[in-house]
């Protein structure tokens, strides 16, 4: 079997060493009610009000901003339902960018059906939006405004303070979908100027089923989840300690190594995209600048379908995806490729390629070697493909 | 320091070695997007559709019939919505049992506030609900009726089978919250005859952050947490795929150990109450034969407050609590005890103590020796508490 390369980060990671060992002794020693009075919940409620210390630190919040959630589809949905509800007798216009991740995009569709309006902002052909095209959009009923620190397809950052400046001088609630930048890129509520923030563990080597969601006081979103009233009334059902806890270790050691890593990715990314801009028929998609470490996007010319060049490298060992990870097979295109102006054709045999502080150097000339391959043999077998 | 008793498994319990083991391999090897198309994805996949074969197999039903979720309260509150919301062209009547968790109650008062109205049915003096109360309350417009198989206050078992039949036989959706009894008591979705039912993992000895909802096909429950379509576009957001695997491992290790685990808790529990009846003024809640096994709950003549008696027991090293887990230095009483009919002043003061298969036997006159010394302390104290 060839070495194994992981090089789908932006869908998920792998679970840092330091967060699997600190889930398991929550597992097995403080399993207790973090609502109970005795000693096995206290010490549970203490790891709880730890981490939320800590992510609270992370962003530059006050603990009292941040629910616990089980992740970042939660977040979001939580976030423009809170908002959206909080704010309806104010007006009932929403705007979020087109290239949002789906778990915003159908949260609008669905508030869409329940009376309110949506504006989605084109982007441009690096995925971006500029403020003066938010700007135009706002209208005296917009009560909320969502737009994410960086797209999970393509990558690009996208200019949230700016955007977030907008709406402040306006009065309008914000939201940022951070899921894909924290644990990062560098990430502060109070300089982004941000009034709802959601985040995912497992997209820096966290657990999966954990997230949290920042609101910033004194908005008490109102709650998605009702019961037994825990995460101050806002998010009910026993809290998932051991998940809270892998999601604390595992931002700590993102932040810690969050520099460095940066710097490594970027070298690997450069080796990338030197590497397949030498594919005839290769085109870098996203921001060539502005873009997460070690996050790579492309389409190539004569390739049916992005699953045919996934399954391809898989072959080799290598892991990559299509565009966004949660619709690997799909027969659409990514919506975001389609809404950059890419057409249905390109955006179906899209490449995403992200990597992460567990990436070697030479991961990036064995995915250039191997790419390249699964690219031309998949050009000389087109006409089985079709 | 004392022996530890954990008598608290109504609230949580200690997560079975065999759960930990195999999400802590899931966490450090099966970490890749159960939607992707490469290897590490596709096994990741097959964890999670294994787990829902045996959830499906545990409770009679079919595996596309089993949609995972974060927990009991995510369950209940989706169940409900998605009942209410797909039948809402039918009617707006609602029913529940008083009894229910609050994870039910505050959801149905929500939908109230959308329109929806709710008869909630008073329990008799044991906290259960017979049929010929709930064919009074249906109305023509009556499109749900939601009652829990056990109460997490008191532990009685309510005659759900017989309450579904009546739902039934009116073509109404029943929903089931099974949250306090999967993997304590046997349950067969097809012999209760229910359309929705919930359940939690942390309850059985698995982790918390994770539980299942039960839809009896072809009832397509409409989503609560919408985005990328996962659980077959019911419930998107990346799945818990160590979440689910720890739900499977502890289900199957309570259904092994079920029937030898009752006969044991009976013994304890029938010591217990014999041991507790010496005490002066004490009285046992609920149903003194249709109960969970091992879930005994007492009130006290003469104790100010449970919150009192649960540190004291603390001190002991007894884990317990006092009425519902969730709100244990709540000033008001159980909203379970005062249906049922017992005084503010009654249901202030209850004890709830629950055991599990981890439970030895010489747990029981433990529990007594100290519950008696504790009531008797508190009782001499009695002015300094007021």
């Amino acid at each position: 079997m060839a070495r194994q390369i992981y090089a789908d980060n932006s869908a998920t990671t792998q679970v840092a060493e330091r967060a699997v060992a600190a889930m398991a002794r929550s597992l097995r020693e403080d399993y207790g009610n973090p609502s109970a009075l005795y000693d096995r919940g206290t010490r549970a409620k203490k790891s709880v009000e730890d981490a939320r210390k800590d992510v609270a630190r992370a962003l530059g919040a006050w603990s009292s901003e941040i629910y616990f959630t089980s992740g970042g589809t939660e977040s979001d949905n939580w976030a423009l339902r809170a908002a959206a509800m909080a704010k309806k007798g104010q007006g009932r216009h929403l705007i979020a960018t087109a290239v949002e991740h789906r778990a915003v995009i159908e949260t609008l569709r669905q508030l869409e059906s329940e009376g309110f309006e949506v504006t989605l902002l084109a982007p441009d052909r690096e995925g971006s939006v500029a403020p003066e095209a938010l700007e135009k959009a706002i209208r005296p009923d917009t009560v909320l405004i969502s737009a994410m620190l960086a797209n999970n397809v393509v990558g690009t950052i996208l200019p949230v303070k700016k955007l977030a400046a907008v709406a402040r001088a306006r009065k309008i609630l914000f939201h940022a979908d951070a899921v894909q930048a924290v644990g990062r890129v560098p990430i502060d509520v109070r300089d982004l100027g941000v009034d709802l923030l959601s985040l995912s563990a497992h997209k820096f080597h966290g657990p999966k089923g954990v997230g949290a969601l920042y609101a910033k006081a004194p908005f008490n979103p109102p709650p998605l989840i009702r019961g037994g009233g825990q995460e101050r009334g806002a998010r009910s059902g026993t809290e998932n300690v051991p998940g809270i806890v892998g999601l604390r270790e595992s931002l700590l050691e993102a932040l810690e190594t969050m520099e460095e890593t940066a710097r490594r990715l970027a070298l690997y990314a450069e080796r990338i995209v030197e590497g397949i801009a030498r594919i005839p028929g290769s085109y870098l998609t996203g921001s060539p600048s502005r873009r997460l470490p070690g996050h790579l996007s492309f389409v190539f010319d004569g390739i049916f379908h992005g699953a045919l060049l996934i399954n391809a490298l898989n072959e080799r060992g290598i892991s990559a995806s299509s565009g966004a990870a949660c619709s690997a097979a799909s027969k659409e295109g990514s919506h975001v490729l389609a809404a950059m102006g890419y057409s249905e054709k390109a955006s179906l045999c899209a490449l995403r390629l992200s990597l992460s502080r567990y990436n070697a150097e030479e991961d990036a000339s064995e995915i250039v070697v191997a790419v390249a391959a699964c690219v031309a043999e998949l050009r000389r077998k087109k006409s089985f493909a079709y």
